[in-house]
């Protein structure tokens, strides 16, 4: 395949308006379409929330009839089924689009590869793969799911830089700096689900939630407009992850934060979802989230021994680590509950793939080695 | 005072040469010397190793009957005491030099302004003040003993992610990478004296000094020059800084690879060095080895118990902190031996100067907040 210069320009600038939807298109895929007469963008748009127009219905519109025999730049194959929205395969062959350029295909089964033969048979060139890893980074969380019926893990942690959670007494508020709890918002805003224990959301009386407030101007200003917004722009229509609590000896109380914010709340305490030694099956727990829930993006918030589980159970891709530049003594309460290692080579090693200061912390993103 | 741009990037020359010596000048101060005719550099120098020649003396040899006249950067006030060396206030004076400019001025009591009068008295026109900050931030070891009598700290700490710096049975062989520990070759290498503890070197029989083999080709290259190796560039004639080792119990014996390695030992053992609780009287051990040993940079390298002390003493200027991207678990050892904090503001609280990456290791170099 040979794509131009001025190809990769349109594609990378497809991808970008994608990324503008991070915090509102949750389950659907982030998508964005760029429309070009010879060298000139005659449309453009991205999908900017589930339910809404996809990203070739706003860059259409706005072609208008400059769309007969152009070049159409979409970061994910154009869906050829009825959903809530009529195919877009359809809304491009009836536009008179001359060539349709995809970053990649769209695994979804009720599309892949689908959309791509209704274009073709249409008489529509079609060419696929142009910045396919940037295509496929903007939407992990999609499609781990269409691929694997999982949703993607992202754990978050945050300790001192003798690696503590909170003080011997339990005193941990605050460790890491509002900058990093904005961080934290920031994350929050863009998964499907949070999930954490009845002990965080007591200690802390969590609301869990996203909070338009405490998000930093740098996020809100991400977000693809205000037309989502009550009219006093208080941020009451963002959209909430569902929450999600493991309480399996029922500690919750109704009077809690958390049943007292914007956002639903899911309890998992019944036994149909704990394991013979009476934990909670985390793996069946998220292929429910994902299947039941349509959950494909799942932000874990919680203490030492939920970190342990998901960590030893090989269920986390992502681990988002604020560390506070501070020291907190060796009584302090340990970041994961692992015990028992007796050789260097049994710890646990991770790759850092991102290293910044966030205000006066460390944030590192982080993967681990091996299959876990 | 008015300095031109050619003044700045004059004097920022002579600061890059004199960081050059930085591996060989202890005890003495690193010192650059950029001499100009007009805007032709017609000498430079710095000062490479105690005992050697100054920079003025070096920079003043390539001028020759060029520096008459001449205008001369030097990063340091030139000395007016004979020495090793006779002044170099007089062998600027007697080159015919027409305008010293100094990035500051010297401390030391010996000098302190007699050199700058020296140059004055006889009609040289002097300015002092071209990048003083950079200047100091070369010389923080040699300024502080000269203005404080005592020595500048820097404590190196290494731990996992979860900041362990051993597995519960004392492994910790190896925590950090490779890489990670040929940066520390590169600070023992700058230091006058590493201190450690008798248990650390027991433990790892450890030799705890610079090995030309261990240091990484880009900080080989940094040395000023070959001269004062062997034929065989086996670095056998590398200085090597002092190594003083706490050993109140007396456990250390002469079969250690510290008694077997190049440089010099000293053993704190006696009750001259101890307080009435019989540890170790560690400002009076500081300001020992400043004043009987004229050390005025010291790498502290040991464990958890060492790095306590000198934390809660508030004797450290620096510390550098090696993160291994590793879980460790929580029964394994801890950082700092501290214990008993009960709200988060009793935490000691740090400031990130610098924050990297060491191959896969996160390096960082913070400062103390508040007057610790």
């Amino acid at each position: 395949m040979n794509f131009s210069v001025f190809d990769h320009q349109m594609m990378a600038k497809a991808i970008k308006l994608a990324e503008k939807g991070r915090f509102t298109t949750h389950p659907n895929p982030n998508v964005g379409c760029v429309i070009t007469q010879g060298e000139t963008i005659v449309g453009h748009g991205y999908h900017i929330r589930a339910g809404g127009p996809h990203a070739e219905v706003h860059a259409l519109a706005m072609a208008g009839d400059k769309a007969k025999g152009a070049t159409a730049y979409v970061t994910l194959e154009p869906c050829s089924h009825y959903g809530r929205t009529p195919p877009c395969a359809k809304g491009l062959i009836d536009a008179g689009v001359a060539r349709v350029i995809c970053a990649m295909q769209d695994p979804n089964p009720e599309v892949s590869g689908n959309g791509i033969a209704m274009l073709k048979a249409a008489g529509i060139e079609v060419q696929v793969g142009l910045l396919e890893a940037e295509a496929e980074r903007i939407n992990r969380p999609f499609l781990k799911k269409m691929r694997s019926g999982m949703p993607w893990v992202q754990l978050k942690m945050a300790a001192s830089l003798d690696g503590k959670t909170a003080l011997q007494n339990g005193n941990s508020q605050w460790i890491t700096s509002r900058l990093a709890r904005a961080d934290v918002q920031l994350y929050r805003a863009q998964a499907g689900a949070i999930l954490s224990t009845s002990k965080t959301v007591i200690d802390d009386n969590a609301s869990l939630n996203v909070r338009w407030d405490d998000l930093a101007e740098e996020v809100r200003s991400i977000y693809p407009d205000t037309e989502h917004f009550d009219a006093d722009n208080s941020g009451q229509k963002l959209r909430q992850p569902l929450r999600v609590i493991l309480d399996r000896q029922q500690q919750l109380t109704q009077d809690l934060r958390l049943f007292n914010s914007a956002g639903e709340v899911l309890v998992i305490s019944g036994p149909e979802q704990t394991k013979a030694d009476s934990t909670i099956d985390l793996p069946q727990l998220l292929a429910n989230l994902a299947s039941q829930h349509n959950i494909n993006h799942i932000w874990v918030e919680a203490g030492a021994t939920l970190a342990a589980s998901f960590i030893e159970q090989g269920l986390v891709d992502e681990l988002i680590v604020y560390l506070a530049p501070k020291i907190m003594g060796t009584d302090g309460r340990g970041l994961v509950n692992l015990i028992g290692l007796t050789e260097m080579d049994q710890a646990i090693e991770l790759t850092i793939e991102q290293l910044t200061q966030v205000g006066p912390d460390i944030k590192l993103v982080a993967t681990f080695k091996s299959s876990r």
